[in-house]
């Protein structure tokens, strides 16, 4: 067994990069988790509902953090018509994210009926551009959905969806379902799949009664973690790593109500090779982590003369946190990482 | 509609009434909450596994609540061999408890394999003891198994203990699926099943993310809920209440590892009212309060001259929490009760 991994550096195709101190905060280590390809989600207060907004995102993006490429996106909303779809295009937007209504953070802006929006959708095919699902139906105890079957119920949309516009690029964002990876794998080249690092690691047990393993779409059961982790060891070209790595600080998640959402930006490709390591397939994990996904975006395949990240093998300890911010007038908190206080096996050289 | 309910103080058969501080607040609020007969659970620290330590704690309880009527339980343990079965049925203890090890607060000490203790309830059954199991089994991935199947899995080892000894009076406690609530139906007379008040009201989606609706077993799918709702509805008189109502410090629901358990007993009687009324079928909430678990636990029914509490239909505000001790040199902490600050539609005259 080698003790060094020479990787491309990664591309996390869904991350929440937030605003403000915690903007600040977590964009530096986007390149301290390994990635410099990072696409960012535009459920921000308010959400990123024009071309011109999502513009301005992604250039305070890249003040923070000149070496890294943001791919940037829009949340979708009637303000999204197909003119505003053709500017989005004009101006390298590459993808619309789509919330049902109420299903996660700041998601209270999102989506009752998809047919509204079936103008919008022949604009983006016609454009280019990729559709990224949040796939949950709404809770509705009167029709039997809940938290654990939003998803699996969330699949004839898809499905539809994938009819209704075959050449439109649609992701079917963090699966978390056998039923969901079973559905990807049966649709057509232009139908993929990010799965995050956290739910690859989890299930149902490990975020009741812990808040910071807890995000929407929940973990469910160990079968459908078997089947996450069955699909990334397959390498199968349509399943790629978005992190979905959703930072909040710790007194927003150690509440009454605590927030949805695991941080995993500074420690994301360690605990990727760690996780693959585990199962086996440490041959896949390049491709996992950014050939696949930069072959759905029509991203540029990385070239032999592109910048590499050394992973070595040494243990690397989790912090408990990280502070939030620096010199800010507001009250410091800090944002509390996944297996925080855990240690990975492998860490990247230079960090 | 009557603005009034007559009602035979309620029997609340599962419920952890704790030590020190925390038994000290919430005993007396077993009157308020409108029950004067209670089946303490002994998962104590250390747990209650003999005869003595038993009848001492119920001392201590009888102390702080003398109206109430106090019904006794050993944590199963290597320590209750036949002659100790024989000890505790002589000193009027009425139940034995099973924790599988592990499962929730305090079962550290719990059973890993039923089999061994087969002579101990063979001397139990002898004795006329009851066996109140907390029916779930230990989550184990690599079995499929995890907190949402784990009671369902645990069926099977209900239906032997059943065959086995038939005419052991069993009490599968907190059902929270309709696979528990099928399987009970499905056997005979000597087993029945404790529903808690927070069950009838919640699912999944009313504990991810809300550390006070945590609990183990925890709540599930709608068609559960809907199961346990139809069972009372349908008057099963095998089916009562037991609301295992689990008081912990506000400081220890609201942190990293949040403890499991809701906390009903101050308003137990008012939220039953208000959850059969919104049934339809107060009609049957005496049976499920009272009637069912006394004739099952072979206690006197309730005569005409028992005293009797008065429901009245007057909104009734749910604390946001209650004060744990006082005068105490222990830091001051409260306990928030299940519904915090929401609104029932019943209170009990004179509390």
């Amino acid at each position: 067994m080698s003790d060094t991994i020479s990787l491309p550096w990664a591309s996390d195709f869904h991350c929440h990069l937030r605003q403000g101190d915690m903007m600040d905060t977590v964009v530096p280590m986007v390149e301290q988790g390994g990635v410099r390809t990072v696409l960012a989600m535009p459920n921000l207060t308010p959400p990123l509902t024009t071309t011109q907004m999502a513009v301005d995102y992604g250039t305070a993006l890249q003040k923070l953090a000149p070496n890294v490429r943001f791919i940037l996106t829009l949340y979708l909303s009637p303000d999204l018509t197909p003119d505003e779809v053709a500017k989005a295009a004009a101006a390298g937007i590459t993808a619309v994210k789509v919330y049902p209504s109420g299903v996660t953070t700041n998601s209270d802006w999102g989506v009752l009926d998809f047919k509204v929006y079936y103008p919008t959708f022949q604009a983006m095919q016609d454009h280019n551009l990729v559709l990224c699902l949040h796939g949950e139906c709404p809770s509705d105890a009167s029709k039997g959905i809940c938290i654990l079957n939003a998803e699996e119920r969330f699949l004839a949309t898809l499905r539809e969806l994938h009819e209704a516009f075959p050449k439109l690029r649609i992701v079917l964002e963090h699966a978390t379902t056998k039923a969901a990876v079973d559905c990807v794998k049966s649709l057509g080249d232009t139908v993929a799949c990010t799965i995050t690092a956290h739910h690859l690691f989890i299930t149902i047990d490990d975020w009741a009664g812990q808040p910071h393993h807890f995000c929407k779409p929940v973990a469910k059961y160990p079968s459908d973690r078997d089947a996450l982790q069955e699909v990334v060891r397959s390498g199968h070209p349509r399943f790629f790593l978005g992190s979905d790595s959703a930072p909040h600080p710790r007194r927003a998640k150690q509440g009454e109500r605590p927030a949805a959402g695991v941080f995993t930006t500074p420690i994301l490709v360690p605990l990727m090779a760690t996780l693959f390591e585990r199962l086996g397939c440490l041959d896949k994990l390049e491709a996992f982590i950014s050939t696949y996904g930069r072959a759905f975006y029509q991203l540029p395949a990385v070239s032999s003369s592109d910048a590499r990240i050394v992973l070595r093998r040494e243990a690397l300890e989790i912090p408990e946190s990280y502070a939030i911010g620096s010199g800010s007038a507001q009250v410091a908190d800090v944002v509390v990482p996944f297996m925080a206080k855990q240690e990975l096996a492998w860490q990247i050289d230079g960090f």
